[in-house]
């Protein structure tokens, strides 16, 4: 086996003992990387360790640099990877540190500096929750078009509820407007409730608790559908047989066959 | 076919692709028409561009109104077509803008303005969400007289915890009349939480403490409700059997047999 | 039958038009006599219409006071009545006014005013809201261990957080003592969110994260337990048969047997 | 048997009238410290009863000190005992009132003081509750792949949307650094809403919005999990069969065979 094939091994994959040490090292340095960041952010702190983040982040960036120049040798379908979804984040995550070198102003690249948190989702495909993550995803593609329909509802609800309440309260008791009177009806029917803007009219008071009542009832929607089709997704693995042995009964989270070991059909 | 024939059949149909064209419309035209009066009701935007939004009001009354008369035109059974939901919905929401014409102060009339909103539920209603509406519909259906049940019982309590609370606090700390505490009360059950009315006293919080641990407990039942509906709805769905080939086991949101095409029974 | 067993059928019966027309009288009469409790309590109606409400008191205080009269002169088991609790109830409804005239300062007896809205369960009790109320009931009774245990443990955690909380912020930031730091605790846990006590120290806030994250996640316990507990009281209701035909499969809301109308067993 | 193995069962065991009656006392013993420890931090009563509540600490720790060396004594396995978890517990909630002898400011031991509420899920450890708690625990334990990656995938969010509200908002509308743009984040998703911290600007409130409305929806995936894990806990319970008389269908909170008694396995 060649080198580039064994650091292909290494860097993408995750069975082997150096696979999981790579993934396990590059996990901890995109956390203290995106810790940083967030430190950089309080006033104190960079105060007094500004130049201290500086260093640690070019640091970082100089590494998965490097990292991302590997990956591109090591993989054989390099276009594929660059262009693909992890590809462009590897590549994004770099760029925000080498730009602030010719511009003023960047902070706005903090956003994309944060963006290699989603690095984190590729280095944790590994072990026991893959398939437990796969049964949520497909428990919640599968609600996807009744939770469109709930929630196209509900937006309906909370339009209609902020022009009414902007009529009912009005300016002066801070409804200053209708896209801001729903935005209030967004904080009550959720069950937010700041209280920066709250109904002071007895009528305002009044609609506001229906509102409140109606979230508090409705929740149940949403929470019924994932229930009932995580309930049903289970039940569909379970009637899903194995290809080698023909077994039934497998758990819904279950990646292999408990009787073969042959890896299950998706 | 007739012109007429030719016309009606792209308003109201909805599986021609130029009536699927003139849905797409309608769809973006209600859209828009909400978004300026959503807008125009912000004080800025008002100052700033007041005539382009009274323009822009009038240009989509009229395309509205020229709808109105070509629905009415084409339509066979037109007593039945004006007094429908949609057909009252459809006039409701030109009238505004005529009745701003003869008199002044008719800001009361955004309301309806903004139920326009309801007609992009009949344009919602083609392709898959109908499936999935009717079921989440039958499932809240279903629920109601058990909801009502709940809803009955948490207005009891708030009522009584609201009395109880108007002597506990008093007037001082801002429960000052027995229906205020009612909407403490219920924006305290619902875990909404404004906190411009909060227990001072002692014993104030302490009952504040069991009402927001009722509320957090009892949540679970309209829940349960639902999602124990949802359940027995899918169920009852797979039992049903295709008219035609009398095939069983389709899922809840099928509207057309999987094995033969044929529309399924509600 | 006696005038005594005809008025017993209208007051306590609720199948005849007589008995109805009663209940739906006495129904109306309690919750505009609640609605007057609770309009009288609001400063500036109870300055204008003060008397107004006062004499409306009296009026319903004799008529509920005549109306357990005839309770008691028709039911044959009178000591049973009495002390039965819509018997006390009914009685203690009329108390507070009669005292009212011997003693001032009676504000307190407002609770027991607003206790005459339980008198209207009694009144609900007919329809089709029974069979849904009971099987409410049957799932909340069954589920009231795990229940307790749940509250237990979420007591427990409070009761451990408020601690914590009083040390890591301190008097100086509205945690003044212990008690008040696990009405903070509560507040935070069920996700009300006052906003009147809130963390400003990082540490505080960190943990207070944590409080949040844990209230959001754990609110799925009691959710599932009612679920599960409705669920499996709809399965045993399915699998129990009527005691004259023998049928199975009712629906767990219903009262009689669908297919030959006989009582089912509870 | 001897005094020390009577003391035993006295002690560790539940089951005889003498070790219920211990169990008990114990618990209304700690409790009423748990309470002094609490009522002690307030500062009216403090100031007035402060040496009474010294008094107690003392007369409490003095008892749970007898308590620990007796059940070292009675114990045959000694090492196992004092270094199990609640052998740790009882050492520890005696250690902070000697300490406070030796050393001042030693309020940081208050914290400890109130771990002494962990003892009490020992003595809870009795009757019914242990089959109904041993169900929610192997149902959460069965979940909890499920709930960390939900919980994972609910941190990254929080983290991007902090730093996205942190550029939006900045530091003049109180988002004065990444780390509290992240904590209003998790106050805003998980629907608690101080208010505190809430966004200023119209785009603000518009993503403030969204994040509402994702944390109204995504409630539903904990629960749809711990639900649909109760739901296959039960049904396993009842394919479980008694290992002395082969019956299944045993209730999923059982401990005994309804059948023959025996005890079922776990």
């Amino acid at each position: 086996m060649s080198f580039r094939k064994k650091l292909y091994i290494i860097i993408f994959g995750t069975d082997t003992p150096a696979g999981k040490a790579f993934d396990v090292g590059l996990l901890i340095a995109i956390l203290i990387s995106v810790l940083a960041v967030m430190l950089e952010s309080v006033y104190s702190i960079n105060q007094r360790y500004g130049i201290f983040f500086k260093y640690l982040e070019w640091f970082f960036t100089v590494i998965f640099s490097l990292e991302y120049i590997v990956r591109i040798y090591v993989t054989d379908k390099r276009r594929r990877y660059i262009f693909s979804f992890y590809g462009l984040i590897d590549l994004l995550s770099l760029l925000p540190t080498y730009l602030s070198f010719f511009f003023a102003g960047t902070q706005y690249l903090l956003i994309i500096r944060a963006m290699r948190l989603l690095r984190v989702f590729r280095i944790l495909k590994l072990g026991r929750f893959v398939g437990e993550g796969e049964q949520l995803g497909r428990a919640i593609k599968a609600s996807r078009h009744k939770i469109t329909v709930f929630m196209g509802t509900v937006l309906m609800l909370v339009i209609m509820l902020g022009t009414v309440m902007y009529l009912v309260e009005g300016r002066e008791n801070g409804f200053s407007s209708i896209p801001l009177s729903i935005y209030w009806a967004i904080v009550t029917l959720t069950t937010v409730g700041y209280g920066d803007i709250a109904p002071q009219t007895i009528l305002g008071q009044t609609i506001a608790s229906f509102v409140m009542i109606l979230g508090y009832a409705i929740i149940a929607v949403p929470t019924g559908i994932v229930t009932v089709e995580l309930q049903k997704d289970q039940n569909k693995q379970k009637e899903k047989a194995c290809l080698k042995c023909a077994s039934k009964g497998h758990d819904s989270e279950a990646l292999f066959c408990k009787f073969c070991g042959e890896k299950l059909p998706v």
